[in-house]
């Protein structure tokens, strides 16, 4: 049975504006709304599919360029996107910025701005393809190999509202101290039944993060718990924090910056330690693997440019021994539909993954995801298994253009409540 | 559009005898007939597909065991082969061959079993899926990059014909010197179009074998040329070899056996050392790479374990920057055709592929691949595209059951012209 392969005939790259709580980290605390964009593809066949990305305006710039660039070829050309992404963009200068602050990666480069708009282009492919030949996405990977995929709650300090007038609000209440994360924990637990529970740290003294991780421990006993300051340490307080934290702790994330911070602290302490700042290309890993830097890499698709090569990343860990979880950033329903089917796929994906999903209130699916004791089921639906709202994406856009925006940043979203704040210097501690 | 997922109704592992010319390596001689096997999957939906891969007997039994294990399963279920076949196959002992005869692979261990019997399945899976689907394979695989693969013509010493009676013969002659060499070479230039060369050495001294090189070298001026003993020299011929030929060859392959060999032939001559010997497993990467034993891979789809294996391989390769290029034993259009919408989809496949295929005069598809230009276009049709000749199968099937060879052993094939032949051990020089 031979037919054409279908083409693109449409590509749109759609800004938006998704409400998040102020939820703090070692930067500051995430601004009430945060962009996204939104990557949909239309076949000559007519099916559609849908992807989702960073919505900060170099990442727009990209994706816009590869809307264009796109149409007219081959919906199965997933190997080519990053190459037509470099030449389709003006990235003439490579503006590094050394700590990015929309998303405390690492540095932004020009390779992670192409990766991370060319993810959503390639899960959108795969979203449409999955469509037309009647198979989900986790079968156009090689086939899922678990049939649920279990996420971690992703505690967060967090004030009660935002400190400004017009911002969304909800009802979690503040968490700032050992009490507040542990009934944020509880919360996450009855509600979703989530097993394992990340705290995101680098916010107050290590000594009141221990205190919350050790309340964690004794009201949860058991289960596994990660505390990640977003390299907010200095190598000294990482070793001080690793021993007082023991063996509560599942993996320590990114208790400081670099490769040669965090190979000491590996060195000096034997604990696991994960990250999403010293690796998080693929140029990085020889260097970290090679130094024993990270034990845990937490894989993201947007960050390592799609689906196919996060299974890449898989190999990549597996054949040298390093573990795979899964990190995540603010984001909605259509990448947690591409993080689950990827998650479905790769074997040595050991860990709970990431998701800061039940933070945001809104979605752009007509069926948000429910997690139900702490996972997923892997959908099984053609595609990525979830329905666009175009409704709700012309509503988030229509706030993008209002509301002006346009990029992510959590130091001055703090300046909102501190004046004096400016971004902080690594290592805080 | 949702439909069902294809499932296997069927899974047959035919075992082929093909006739082979008496090439010479560094064990001894290829036998007048070598095993394959002919993997075909039926499909609920009355799609098929096929793969090829060893025929030898304990091949052959793995592939027995996953014919019956798949049966049942969804088509798209490739992720889950490697266990299936694992958990199908009595493996109960690893019986370790170091140097495995039928293949000049390095050591034969029942992992390189398992992964050489899942890479048919896997290629019979993505036949019968692109055919289903009405894609070709190469965009199951995320999609070509390159529209033509470039093969190399592989040279070999070799007998006019095989020493026995009943063997088939061909009219390609005897290349036993440097004037046999290029005559042969010659030939394939002129019938195919090679444009690079690969000499199987290992044979005689290497003495004669660097004249042949350099008589390629004048014969042939610029064209790439490589030398592969298959490790049959030590370390100081290694280094003289490499001394002398210098800049004629494009690399050097597996000149020496072993990860510290290989190593300190690179490192004391700084000459590109190709192999698929020291590493070809992902278990032997990490060693091999810290210690720069190879700076080119030569994947081969049925060691790794098929075709997403292959593009695993290659990812690690790419973060390593360790080159690609690609092995070949002696194989049939099957392996041709998978060989070649791997190699398409592989952006960092930057040699010209080795191949055997010319010197097989049979075939078991119905429109054996023509060289042109040294290279094979990659098929847009669906699934591998090509169509299996069940009469030629069952033809050289009828010949395994009469003629009784049941593996290839290179050795005792050398003993029916020198009865004092034992199985060298290396280095032979």
């Amino acid at each position: 049975m031979s037919r054409p392969t279908p083409k693109i005939v449409k590509a749109t790259a759609t800004p938006i504006l998704i409400s998040d709580p102020p939820l703090l980290n070692v930067l500051g605390v995430h601004q009430p709304y945060t962009p996204r964009c939104i990557v949909e593809l239309e076949t000559d066949s007519g099916a559609t599919g849908v992807g989702e990305t960073y919505g900060d305006t170099d990442y727009l710039t990209v994706a816009n360029a590869l809307a264009s660039a796109v149409v007219g070829r081959p919906l199965t050309a997933l190997n080519g996107l990053r190459e037509l992404a470099h030449e389709s963009a003006d990235l003439s200068t490579d503006t590094v910025q050394e700590f990015d602050p929309a998303g405390l990666r690492g540095s932004r480069t020009n390779e992670k701005r192409l990766r991370s708009v060319v993810s959503a282009f390639e899960v959108a492919s795969l979203d449409a393809l999955g469509k037309t030949l009647g198979l989900p996405v986790h079968a156009l990977l090689g086939g899922k190999v678990r049939d649920r995929v279990e996420y971690s709650g992703y505690l967060f300090y967090r004030w009660a509202e935002h400190p400004t007038d017009d911002a969304p609000r909800d009802d979690w209440g503040a968490a700032l101290d050992p009490d507040g994360v542990v009934r944020q924990a509880q919360r996450f637990s009855d509600d979703y039944g989530f097993s394992s529970f990340k705290l995101k740290g680098g916010v107050f003294e290590p000594e009141q993060e221990i205190a919350a991780i050790a309340a964690l421990g004794k009201a949860f006993p058991g289960r596994p718990l990660r505390l990640d300051p977003n390299g907010g340490w200095s190598i000294s307080t990482s070793l001080r924090v690793a021993e007082e934290l023991g063996e509560l702790l599942e993996y320590l994330e990114d208790p400081t910056t670099g490769i040669n911070g965090m190979a000491e602290v590996r060195a000096r302490t034997g604990h696991l330690l994960a990250t999403n700042m010293c690796v998080t290309t693929f140029a990085e890993i020889p260097e970290a693997f090679a130094k024993d830097a990270v034990q845990v890499v937490l894989s993201d698709h947007h960050y390592w440019g799609g689906l196919q090569a996060t299974r890449d990343l898989a190999a990549i860990c597996r054949a040298y021994g390093v573990a795979l979880s899964m990190h995540s950033n603010t984001h909605l329903g259509v990448s947690l539909a591409a993080m689950t089917h990827v998650a479905s796929v790769v074997e040595n994906l050991e860990y709970a993954c990431d998701s800061h999903r039940p933070w945001q209130t809104e979605d752009v699916i007509t069926r948000p995801h429910t997690f139900v004791d702490g996972a997923l089921d892997v959908p099984d639906d053609p595609g990525l298994g979830v329905e666009l709202d175009r409704d709700a994406v012309a509503a988030l856009h229509d706030r993008w253009i209002r509301l002006g925006v346009r990029d992510r940043d959590d130091v001055a979203a703090m300046r909102k409540a501190d004046p004096t704040w400016t971004q902080p210097s690594l290592p805080r501690w």
